[in-house]
C-alpha cells in the first residue's frame, strides 16, 4: 500500500521486536529515580527503602500455546513468565495480576482449572494473586503483572559485563524446541518415553526466583537476563548490550533432548539455542567469585552451570560457530 | 453440549461477570494484610508505611473501541482506566505497564500514537508509563496495570456506607451512552454540533485522580467506586455491598446529552444511567462532613454533586424508580 508521501506505508509486521522496543524507547519519558534502565526485563524503582520491580508479559493462546496444554499449565505459565523477569532482577514476588480476554465458549471447568493454576504457582512463589480483569475475546489472551521487591544496590542488571567473567546459566535448555517439534512438526512416536518427558517438562516450567535472589546477593554478578526468548537471544542481546562478546564452549542441554534429537537425526545444541519460552537465568560472573557462588548454591541446594567466557571480541560463538541470528530473530512474530 | 454426567456443560457465556468474580474469589487464596478486601477496584497492602495500591484492567478492541476513536485516544483510554480504579481508592498513580496484542498490519505510525497516547496520559497524571510487552495478535488488545500509593488509613473501601450517608459523584454522565447512540445505531444529524462534543467527551476520558486524593484525605467519605460499568451499575453495586439503598433524586447530565436525548426521542436519565464506561467516582459521605468536603474541593477548583441519600430500605431509586437491572448487567460480554 503507497502512502500519501509516495513511500511505502511502514507497518508493524515489518519491524522486529527490538526495533519496536527502540521506538517506544524513543518516544516513552522514563522516570529518572529508575534502578534499572529502560528496555530491561523488568522496571525497579525505589520506594522508601527498598526497590519495587515491575514487570508485565501477556500469553495469547495463538501464539504461546501448544498443542495439549491444558488451562492449568496455562495458568502456572503465565504466572512463571512474569515470574523470570523478577527472578532476572533478583527481586522476591509479593503480587500477582492477571487480566484476562476469555472466549464465551469456554467450558467453566476450565476457567477454574485456570484460575487454580494461577493460584497455586503464586503461592509457590510465596506470593499472592491479588487482582484482575474479566473480558470477553476471540481468543484466550492473558496479560500478567508481576510485583517484587529487591533492595536497590542488589538489583541485577542487563548492563555490567566485562571481558573474562565467566558466563553462566541455571540448568539445562532444549525441552522447549524438542517439545515444538514432537506437538507442532509431529516429529514423533519413535521414542515415547522420552517425548512424553520433554513435553511434561515443557507444559510445567519454573522461574529461577530463589536462584535470581541469591545470584542478586552474591554481588559477584555482573550482568542477567533471562533465556524466555531462546539462549542465543538472550546471549546476543546480553553481548550487544555490555559491548562484548561471548565463547560458549559448553551448553547444558537435557538428556532426554540429546537422545530424542538423535533419533530424529536433529541437532540438539539448536533445540536448546533456538527453542524459546525456556525460563532459565544467563548471567557473568566476576571470575574470582565463581567457587564461593557455586558453593553458595550448593548450600541452598541449587545449580548453576558455566558455560563459557566473556571475550572482548564481539560476537557470539558456540563451540567456534557464531550463533545464527536469522534463526533466533524473528520479525514481528 | 450435553457433559458426560448428562448435565449441561455449563460455559462462561452462561456467567455474569459478578458470578465469575465469585467464583474467582472461591478458588484463590488472598493475602491477611490487604488493606481493601478482594473484590474491590483495586488492590492495595502496606509495603513499609505505605499502601501500595494495584490494579489492571483489559482494552479489547472489538468491545471497548467505538468507530472512529484514534490510536491516541485508545493510547489516552487504557491509562484512564486504570487510574479510575486507583482514584476511587483515593491512591497516587506511580507506574504504568502495559502489555499490547497488535496486529501485524497496524501502520507504525498508528502504532507509535498509541505510544504517545499512554505516554502524554501518564505525564498528565505524574506518574510514568515504564513497562510493556509486545505481542502479535489478531485484533488490537491492551492491557493496563497501574501501581500507585496511598495512606494505608486513608484508602477508600467499597464497604462502609450508613443510612443517612449522602451520595454524590464527581462529574456529569450521558456522553458515552449517547456517542454509543451516534457511533453506534447512527442516530445522528439532527445536532451535529451537539454531536460532535459528545463524541469528542466520549474519545478524551480522564481520571478523578485528584477529586479521589481529596475524597480519600478528608475522611468524609464512607465508601467509593468509579463508574467504569456504568452509574446504576456502581449505585447497584456500593448498594448491595453495603446491604443499604439508595434514593437517587438527582442525576448531573451533560447539557449536550439533555439536548440531544430531546432531539432524538430518547431517556436523557437513562442515557446518563446505562451507559458505561464514564470515569467519574460514586461515593457517601458523612452528612455532618458534607459541606467542609464541598468547600475543599472549591479550594482545588473540583467540584462534587450530591444525588442523593443512602437508605435503610434496600434497592436504588431514582426519582421514585427502581433502576432497572436488566438494562445494567450484562451476561459476560
Amino acid at each position: 500500500m503507497i502512502a500519501e508521501s509516495g513511500k511505502l506505508m511502514e507497518r508493524i509486521r515489518d519491524f522486529t521486536e527490538e526495533q519496536l522496543i527502540d521506538i517506544i524507547s524513543s518516544l516513552v519519558d522514563y522516570p529518572e529515580e529508575s534502578v534499572v534502565p529502560f528496555g530491561d526485563d523488568a522496571a525497579a524503582f525505589k520506594l522508601n527503602r527498598e526497590a519495587i520491580v515491575l514487570t508485565t508479559d501477556m500469553l495469547v493462546s495463538s501464539t504461546d500455546i501448544l498443542p495439549g496444554m491444558k488451562l492449568r499449565h496455562v495458568g502456572r505459565k503465565i504466572v512463571v513468565m512474569n515470574y523470570s523477569d523478577l527472578a532476572a532482577k533478583g527481586a522476591k514476588p509479593l503480587y500477582f495480576l492477571c487480566s484476562m480476554g476469555i472466549p464465551r465458549e469456554t467450558p467453566i471447568k476450565d476457567f477454574k482449572e485456570l484460575i487454580k493454576g494461577i493460584n497455586e504457582t503464586a503461592k509457590h512463589y510465596d506470593s499472592f494473586f491479588v487482582g484482575g480483569d474479566l473480558n470477553r475475546s476471540d481468543e484466550l489472551i492473558l496479560s500478567g503483572t508481576a510485583i517484587g521487591t529487591v533492595k536497590p544496590e542488589k538489583a541485577m542488571k542487563r548492563r555490567g559485563a566485562k571481558p573474562e567473567d565467566i558466563v553462566a546459566v541455571t540448568g539445562f535448555f532444549g525441552y522447549t524446541g524438542a517439545a515444538y517439534k514432537i506437538l507442532m512438526e509431529e516429529k514423533r512416536g519413535k521414542t515415547i518415553e522420552v517425548e512424553e518427558k520433554i513435553v511434561e517438562e515443557t507444559f510445567k516450567p519454573r522461574a529461577r526466583v530463589k536462584e535470581g535472589i541469591i545470584l542478586s546477593e552474591s554481588s559477584a554478578v555482573t550482568s542477567c537476563i533471562d533465556s524466555s526468548d531462546g539462549l542465543a537471544v538472550s546471549l546476543h542481546t546480553l553481548a550487544k548490550i555490555n559491548g562484548v562478546g561471548f565463547k560458549i564452549d559448553h551448553v547444558p542441554i537435557a538428556r532426554e533432548v540429546t537422545e530424542y534429537a538423535a533419533k530424529h537425526g536433529l541437532s540438539p545444541i539448536d533445540l536448546a539455542l533456538y527453542g524459546g519460552e525456556e525460563y532459565e537465568l544467563v548471567f557473568t560472573v566476576k571470575p574470582e567469585k565463581w567457587l564461593e557462588l557455586e558453593e553458595k548454591m550448593r548450600e541452598e541446594r541449587r545449580k548453576i552451570y558455566m558455560i563459557g567466557v566473556t571475550t572482548k571480541k564481539q560476537g557470539v560463538y558456540v563451540k567456534e560457530r557464531e550463533i545464527n541470528l536469522r534463526m533466533a530473530w524473528r520479525h514481528f512474530r
